[in-house]
């Protein structure tokens, strides 16, 4: 039988918000099982540019990371907000340790290619770009990965990958050595049908309910990417996939449903 | 007998400078042996912080690190500096993987305690703060550590801990296991007789001669604490430490004698 392991995914708005952060972190370090956390930007990077004078540049709606960008993210992501966040969990006595992709060659990405536009220093990434023999290495040695939204092409550079991402490519890349269970921690009770009504949680989406609720227009914008990469996890043998609320994760871990659960 | 293990530190100047750290990481890469890479800060940190308004606090002449100066080490340190120089390693074959002091608690520190001078986030470190049993697992994997001068307190707190300290003690710790050489690389061809002539290297300072060299006012400021913190390293077993010019790496492993050897 494969041991369990949780992969866990945090944003912004949690990152930005102290003592729900903190909040967040004593319950993750409660979690007796393996883990991994995921952990995405939140505001301070926006912010960091707009003080420097660094533009955010799009190009038909679409942001585009470049060379200055770059070198923020990079920065706040896998220096500030990556220490921090490790320097609280190892208070908690949980034995966090902090990365980007380059670290370790850890997940190596491809520069994302577009006929039409250059997106600039943004790293894709699939299963196989997770060094997974590693990263289970650690894991025996009782560490708890860190991951930040970092990214590198083996070639000396780095790269601002989707959050959401590397948290499915890790998920599927662990699943031959274990029982993963993917959890997108967020700032709602799961999906809802009605954005308004938190007690209106979807229990359990299929990858056909997701495409009717998609062409019905049920899905706001900010969800669909994540739903996207959770479905592509469950597609690749990841156990289980579950979107629940951040405050919510100590409960869910207790009774295995909280939130919105994805299958096939 | 006991593995060789080199320990290199590396200071602001080079990594300032995009060429010379090129050719320094690429002398770095062809070391067969196990290695380990420690690494100052350079200009970027004080560039940034004057771009953001942040006042450099001094007291009696003495650098005070605020919690504004310590977030911006922290980022432009452990995450700007530190997963750039991995990926360039990555690239060279290297199996480079980037910490901080809160990474794993590798390195935990106390808060410099000073009656007349509150230091502020500054993290003082001993032999003892080094987790040297996992440095020494992450060493038979293979990995190739890189440490940024990011230490942390096991409180939740990160602190600005001094690199030159920081390669000395993770040597002295680790000497325990391994045939250590420390290596402090900077732009001189070693200690200098007479500071305008690269040909005056004095080839052997042991701690009488350092006490000679310094009451005779021959050391200038800068070289003090490099020198103090090597000899330090000797004094706690460490076998062999040097000081070197950075592009002369590759020629000291090969001829185990460039620049100034420090002994007891």
């Amino acid at each position: 039988m494969k041991n369990k392991l949780y992969i866990i995914k945090i944003g912004g708005a949690l990152i930005d918000d102290e003592e729900l952060l903190e909040q967040f972190l004593e319950q993750f370090s409660e979690i007796q099982e393996k883990k991994i956390l995921v952990h995405g930007g939140g505001k301070l990077a926006t912010t960091l540019a707009d003080k420097l004078g660094i533009e955010q540049k799009l190009i038909n709606g679409r942001r585009i990371t470049d060379k200055d960008t770059l070198d923020i993210v990079a920065m706040v992501y896998a220096g500030g907000i990556n220490k921090n966040i490790v320097a609280k969990l190892q208070q908690k006595k949980c034995k966090a340790i902090g990365f980007s992709g380059a670290d370790a060659n850890l997940i190596k990405a491809t520069k994302r290619e577009d006929a039409e536009i250059d997106f600039g220093f943004v790293g894709d990434i699939t299963e196989k770009s997770v060094n997974k023999k590693l990263i289970s290495k650690l894991l025996k040695l009782e560490l708890v990965p860190v991951f930040s939204a970092i990214t590198h092409d083996k070639k000396g550079h780095l790269f601002n990958t989707n959050a959401d991402t590397i948290a499915s490519v890790i998920a599927q890349a662990l699943s031959v050595k274990y029982d993963v269970e993917l959890l997108y921690c967020f700032d709602k009770e799961g999906v809802l049908e009605d954005v308004d009504d938190p007690k209106s949680v979807i229990k359990n989406i299929s990858e056909e309910e997701f495409s009717t609720l998609k062409n019905e227009g049920k899905l706001h914008k900010g969800i669909l990417p994540k739903l996207e990469n959770a479905l592509g996890a469950v597609k690749n043998n990841v156990n289980k996939v579950f979107l629940i609320k951040e405050t919510e994760l100590k409960k869910h871990i207790k009774n295995h449903h909280e939130g919105t659960e994805i299958c096939l």
